[in-house]
């Protein structure tokens, strides 16, 4: 990663004030709306915080921060206790897949938007929305792996809510969770943290957990040993906050962000816009399964924008970044951690790719709708 | 309220251990699952708690307290922060009523969830599952409403989530809200806290939501005025907290509930078992309005069991209770406060209710579900 790469004509072009609010000119939602991609950001900044916004909500990271004095109230007083606080809806279709269920991705998931604040994740909250006929043997086996998947997870559910519709009014299960965690070290992660000559690390593999959803639904005829990723990512953070506390300064991790919908590309292209830096990623450096490369061509689907539900993009100071990668791979959800890019100065809010065959690329975040419930 | 009722042989008989492990038999959820009542008690009592269960949602409080030291995580030191946390998901049909709408109620539900806690709400999570095709005029109408409704509580929604499900995989629009909420004072309220000789309040009139919902759903030809009470009673509480403050103490105030899906009988039932008391109310006492009533005779059903979306129980010592009213008829939302009751020794976990004809007899929790989707 010694090349810099140097924006063309093209790039500067790109580089628009992006960060305006959107024009939202759909009537009537589409499935794109909830894509995690364009569409969703577009939902998000022109619909929702036209009437919720807020200065805490306005931030659009995957969590809120909450700060409490002792005394009560929220206030800015001397060394108040920090959470986090995190909400998914998950609404994955088959409810069963290879390396998991929705239980344990609504575990997993809500825990991640926790862990990648630098929150230790310890409680959650559990929504169940039942549809009438649904097995109660099936919801058994929902809750055992929640059960897991929290134990896991070192984090409890503290409180819940059930609710059951008519039938065909909800389709099988849909969970909600909430969580609330701990942030105990005086981190700073932020998707506007990303500052020129960061260097940008991915935990693992893309596209395990999309991809494994789409080959449960029978839409291809393939016979593989692919399985979703979701994973708890709270000690993987955790030994990165270590690391860099011990090798510089906590202040060398800039933002920490698992990848869900929309995938690495559209998760770049919001630090790319939050931070207004250049992301450049190269293709080769990029590890995906063998078996996920070859389903994903077959259904005409690009890694980068499939989503993962174990993985961790982190953007970190250049001098930490190797001791990082060297610690995550001690980590059974950190093996394959390597660094597959860097911060840029221009063109700004652009995510570009060095391709294999010296190329680059402008990836844009998701368009359109390509992976209906994946969560 | 000076007679004392004198348990029959029958009532002996009807005082069982009714807080074993139910027998959960049925195969699959049922609409009673979701009824607030006796069902949807034995499905989260024998299936969610086995899984799930640990000491703090074993409570079955509608709120988990949370307490944080100072230095981060969770532990009992000196003067910790204490938080109040609970979830709700709203599927309530249809999404617009009479008095409100999903949103105003997704907001006000969880409000109150943390507001009988004792708790000053402050956080709210929002996660919408959005059926495609759904209309975002009416998203935002139903985005308007939360944002007035969050004002008038004050409370913010800090964090959010939105999923799409594809057409007819749910019904138009539900939403899980998650609040967080600041425990100031040093009150302990609980299921388990009634006493011997303790008053039962009732903020106001039953049954306005549970049959505005009913009547909005065209179930009935009928035109009436009726409204949905749908309110946060986050103020109201902190009166009353603060005037037993001022005339005893706040450890005179034992319990709050929200009597929403089941109604009174079922939050009365469920304060008389975790209390191991008789709480006897009676007839006259309880506040319906004319056109409720006769909307619930059409319908066949019973105030005592229909659900409330603005109204308050408390249990409270006899010697602050007459005071507790008078201030809550002060409150907007306590205009038609009023003791309906009080609490007995025996027969232990009983719910009884004198009649209006000197009779008495057992008000069981809700049975089967009347209401389905009422919130």
């Amino acid at each position: 990663m010694t090349e810099t790469f140097t924006p063309s004509p093209l790039f500067q072009r790109v580089e628009r004030a992006r960060r305006r609010k959107p024009n939202v000119r759909d009537t009537h939602v589409t499935l794109a709306h909830g894509s995690g991609g364009k569409a969703m950001h577009e939902l998000i900044e022109g619909v929702f915080l036209e009437y919720l916004g807020n200065p805490i909500l306005d931030r659009l990271e995957d969590h809120a921060v909450l700060e409490f004095s002792r005394a009560g109230g929220a206030t800015d007083r001397d060394a108040p206790v920090r959470l986090a606080y995190a909400t998914d809806s998950y609404v994955v279709t088959p409810i069963f897949f290879p390396g998991g269920d929705i239980g344990r991705l609504a575990v997993n998931g809500t825990v991640n938007d926790l862990a990648v604040s630098g929150a230790r994740p310890l409680y959650l909250s559990a929504g169940f929305i039942l549809e009438e006929g649904f097995p109660l043997e099936d919801l058994r086996r929902v809750l055992a792996s929640m059960r897991d998947a929290a134990a896991e997870a070192g984090v409890q559910v503290v409180t819940g809510d059930t609710k059951v519709v008519q039938r065909g009014g909800a389709d099988k299960l849909f969970i909600n969770t909430s969580g609330v965690g701990v942030i105990e070290s005086p981190v700073r992660l932020s998707a506007s943290g990303a500052r020129v000559g960061d260097k940008v690390i991915l935990s693992g593999t893309l596209g395990d957990h999309g991809t494994t959803i789409m080959i449960a639904r029978g839409e291809l005829e393939l016979e593989t040993e692919i399985e979703s990723d979701t994973a708890p990512l709270g000690s993987l953070v955790r030994d990165m906050l270590d690391e860099a506390s011990r090798v510089a300064s906590l202040d060398a991790v800039h933002c920490l962000r698992d990848p869900t919908r929309g995938g690495v590309a559209t998760t770049l292209n919001e630090i790319a816009l939050a931070s207004e830096v250049c992301i450049e990623i190269r293709e080769d450096r990029i590890p995906v399964r063998e078996e996920v490369r070859g389903a994903c061509e077959i259904l005409g689907l690009e890694p980068l924008y499939v989503a993962n539900e174990g993985k961790l993009v982190a953007i970190v100071s250049a001098g930490v970044a190797d001791a990082l990668v060297a610690r995550m791979r001690q980590n059974a959800y950190g093996r394959d951690a390597r660094v597959i890019g860097e911060v840029t100065a221009e063109p700004r809010g652009i995510v570009a790719l060095r391709t294999g065959f010296g190329g680059t690329r402008i990836v844009d975040m998701l368009v359109g709708e390509q992976l209906p419930r994946i969560c």
